[in-house]
């Protein structure tokens, strides 16, 4: 299958469980452990053993029948398959509460991904920087940074009002991946991929565990 | 099946889904339609027709052969599953950044969720409030609060340090479903339903798309 075929078919959801394995793998590695099947794989981490096998799967052999995946290979393969054997560039649009959370987000930095700059258009906040060094620079500089280095990342960490027109201004400056945070419906260019976030699903999560819990014959007291 | 089997056999990642098929009934009644079927779910919201039939069979027969979902129904069907049918009280630990993010997160806001209060142990951040009116309370006073509201998600927006006394202390006042922001692993407690959000996930899947379009043949220029 051609990469682009790929990366059609592989769903946003497969791509969150590669990711969530790779987790998992990174922790197996730290704790000594070198081969791993999918059932302990399913078991360990409550994730699901045909869907490990099925995702797998479409990224070539790579179990042994009665032995399991190697645990270092896996882990390489996924690390290549999801592109992070390079170190990508982000910036930050809003350097408001959520933009100055995201710049110092553990997550966010190092092997990957590295955050360029902030950027935001009140002048009170130009020329700061956060806890982690990420300064915030004019916003009508972007374009200027955007032909200096190669971002590869926009987050918009703007509320929802501004949120179009920062996505404008990133595809302007090719920046074909963006992260949006903020909670506004944008209108999508061809060949730029955008990933919405949406905090509220985890609440949700929360709140159907709570609604099992209290439909339990024996409800703790 | 019971209640609480269900809970377990219904992984976190349906849970995610059933939070998205939410959303997109959502907005399709917000523009007057009223019956969709799988496929037209499906290739409107970029999601997997067989992975929604398989949904939401567990939730009971909701579609009609040849004419789809009911969109009210399956709506209303979906907030009840969810246990969004009443407020939940949320209390965020920790007025950084983060916490006063989240704190005027509108996601957090309405339908099915009320953000009571943020505490922290920092004087200077104690007495303040977020843009939308939720104040920071001395840490100390939460046991006050949780004799005299029943709050029933906690959210740790502290330092990862930190976030196990935080997660203790929750439980201790009988907060049983948490939402974990920290790049920590905590020990979880039984009866106790833990979220731990990851928002690197969403950067990879960002770098998947990108990876993918390098190998394409024809790169973008």
């Amino acid at each position: 299958m051609a990469e682009r075929d790929r990366a059609e078919v592989v769903s946003e959801f497969t791509t969150e469980r590669l990711s969530v394995y790779l987790r998992c793998l990174g922790w197996l590695e730290s704790q000594g452990q070198t081969t791993i099947s999918s059932h302990e794989l399913a078991s360990r981490f409550h994730l699901n053993s045909a869907q490990i096998r099925k995702d797998l799967a479409n990224f070539g052999e790579l179990g042994i029948r009665g032995v399991g995946y190697n645990v270092a290979k896996l882990k390489r393969h996924l690390i290549t398959t999801l592109g992070l054997d390079h170190t990508r560039k982000i910036v930050i649009v809003g350097a408001g509460n959520l933009g100055m959370a995201l710049a110092d987000y553990r997550g966010f930095h190092g092997s990957g991904f590295s955050i360029a700059a902030m950027f935001d258009s009140d002048p009170a906040r130009i020329g700061m920087s956060s806890r982690s060094g990420v300064p915030v620079l004019d916003r009508a500089e972007l374009p200027r940074l955007a032909r200096q280095i190669r971002i590869e990342i926009g987050v918009i960490a703007v509320p929802a009002e501004a949120a179009q027109q920062i996505y404008d201004l990133l595809v302007e400056n090719r920046i074909c991946a963006i992260l949006n945070f903020a909670p506004a419906r944008l209108r999508p260019r061809h060949a730029v991929k955008l990933r919405n976030v949406d905090l509220r699903i985890n609440l949700e999560v929360l709140s159907f565990f709570l609604k099992s819990s209290e439909e339990q014959p024996h409800r703790r007291t």
